[in-house]
């Protein structure tokens, strides 16, 4: 979790004013006295801090308040799901930001380490060769990343929980089914699956890494490679990404 | 994946005499050239590549093949499982250890990372105080671990994949049924539980870090911590091991 | 190092059209070829790599180049240096960001990771205080941080090398006779020092974690601490951060 | 900092019996109090412990206190030292393991992460070829390593700060002058140069990661590498490790 505070804090950089300057030690005290008394949803909780900061802390313009939420499944044993075991489900988080203005509030949900891969459906070819190209065109690759998302939803009064699981499933679904020519091409589809399945978001972005695995040439121990055998590298590595807006004239920055 | 060489290497080390050291590399295109032929479970396939480094070099006196396998399941729509979409399941994973030398074998299955924890049921109390004690005794904690297990096998010819879901169950199973009385505790009862449910063990170890949890004082601020709020710390944290064999008269490292 | 294109390419998002989008594999080849015909300090290099991109991609209208240098210094043997021998010299790197357009050059230079500590002359205290202030003030803390700096270039034909070496000098030099009353007073005083010192840099942003060593509290051991056992936390910590230009009609986005 | 016990506590694995086990916390404090005390070296605050420990809790039969320490060089001006502001000298720390039982206590230093190249004197050839392998011979190769070292000291009565720094300087003063037919060699000449110019130590183990900088295949673009394009791969790598004892009777674990 972090909180960050914008604001009219120049004297404490120019003079070591520290008069309006909340310490990080009261933030954190904050924080566990608010969770005491109302958690509810990341989103809610973050709407609750910024509300108390800004009413605290006149010099304060705006605080963003950007939280990550590790999921837990309950242990099963049978049918029976366990009072007070559990597991964690990842490596994916869900995250949540909200900035809160004195005008203003913006609430942003997020997947972050969604790992994901494609085995098939997924080409890259038509690309520009010059005398510096060694990369063959492929028909059928591997495709594999570590998809991060954030959107922004159109106002704050929504069911967080039940509206990022949408979110969630729009995205897997919409990486399954595709038929891949790039990366590129796999990310657009899936922001727009996500704006066109729920009415909530008014702008999402998504980050993709090209999680390279290369084929590996077996020919020269006389073996065929039957896009089986893969190499995955950690660098140089693409990285895709793009902000798709359900409003031309509202997009802003996520 | 790691591959390590112990053998009659000294002339390397002493005069620089490379003629029996079998480079990384080529160590890595046999991984991939064998991998090509026949995969198998992670096991199966140390035990293909440790016979086939002995065949090859006579100075090897043995060779340890350390696998890590990462779980992916496949996407699903609906009731449907998509032919060629997955997402990692997490975090964590599967890993295996062979150890061949010339008359003896040993095959050492493992999970790394498994996080799981309890909500209740947990307690620390009675241990000794002296004036450099501070940490109040508790009937109720929360107990956090990010388990490692490795467990050696009786033999080589058991089905690998079953077998490790069976030791999997018999940990998370013991682990959310246990009254724990400290991490050490439940680390026992988990072991017992792997070698009481599943015949093909004759070892287990476990490795359990401590990830504390620790109540927050929430009476400054006029607020009770119903046993709700709680700081995550890193350090220090206390690492619990131990290691269990069926036949007292066999124990070996692991 | 990174090379992000930023241009006309909603076509290979929308459409899966690759005639316009340069493989990652291409760029990691031209990087390499470039490279061996001529490397210099790491701004010209991004430079040339960006006339390279510009000439090359019609679509493209803005390429960033990133560029992180890692010191090593020669290893010595008495006053005699090694020829061909070196130690690397670290934590802090050198990095160049170079932002290349059609009709604009804008070159940013930095260090990444400068871990630096002040065992005296350094306070905190007159913060606001509200209910949930448990934070002493102190006028005697041990304050640490890992910089991060970038700076801009007034032009891009300045000496890269000994530049640089004067902006770090002179944060090094008002780190350590600044009598600081928080990090965000150190920080102002060192960016105004840079500012002051080297006429080629027109903006200078800084970033401070503040990698809080908290006194342990020895008095329940019938022990005084006298300000020599401290216990560095890792969270949660302050991260402040400032940009400051020489000119206030041009600042731009570091 | 980790302090490991070793002893009779199998009943609180068996049954839960808190009533020796020292709790993570209390270990904690200790050290914070016993550092107020009296600190001094590493190896000489790891011996406090150790005697400590051992004097408190019956059923322990061996502690061992490992130790990393930071090294940090003064800041200057000129020719002035800066007599509170200090800068990391990294990326590599020094270490102190002792093990301290009932009848013998063991005395291990070491170094960590010794980043180390060598541009030229570096081969790699005359090693076994079969079907696998398709790695060139070489008599130029760039050598790099992030070496570490432990040793074990004759006795517990020596000047522990001075002679880290002869073995430090016996280490780079090999690595650089040796004409290195593979890491093995190195590894043997750089632990021999130790043995030979420190009578305290009795037993060094060195590992040596190969941290692979592959020569670029420049010439598909026409260009020729003078050894001087590499690229710096992660995985695979080879690790290399031996242990040198001055007294072949003697050998232990370190």
């Amino acid at each position: 979790m972090a909180v960050r505070f914008t604001g009219d804090y120049e004297t404490s950089y120019t003079e070591g004013d520290n008069r309006h300057v909340l310490p990080t030690d009261t933030m954190k005290n904050t924080v566990y006295a608010l969770a005491a008394v109302e958690l509810g949803e990341p989103e809610a909780f973050g709407l609750t801090l910024g509300r108390h900061f800004l009413s605290r802390n006149p010099r304060l313009k705006k605080v963003r308040v950007a939280i990550t939420d590790h999921a837990w499944r309950r242990l099963t044993s049978g049918d029976r799901a366990h009072g007070h075991a559990f597991m964690r489900r990842g490596p994916d988080t869900r995250t949540a930001i909200v900035d809160s203005a004195r005008e203003d509030t913006t609430v942003i949900a997020g997947i972050d380490d969604l790992l994901i891969l494609k085995s098939a459906h997924s080409a890259f070819a038509g690309f520009p060769r010059d005398e510096y190209t060694t990369l063959p065109e492929t028909r059928d690759r591997l495709l594999a990343t570590s998809m991060t998302a954030t959107w922004r939803y159109r106002d704050a009064a929504i069911d967080f929980g039940s509206t990022w699981y949408a979110v969630r499933a729009a995205l897997l679904e919409s990486f399954a089914g595709h038929d891949s020519l790039s990366v590129q091409h796999t990310l657009y589809a899936m922001a727009q699956a996500v704006l066109e399945a729920v009415a909530e978001v008014s702008e999402i972005k998504l980050v993709m890494p090209n999680k390279h695995h290369l084929p590996v040439d077996l020919s020269k121990f006389g073996l065929e490679n039957r896009n089986e055998i893969f190499v995955a590298t950690e660098e140089p590595f693409g990285l895709i990404e793009a902000t798709l807006a359900r409003d031309r004239s509202g997009p802003r920055r996520l």
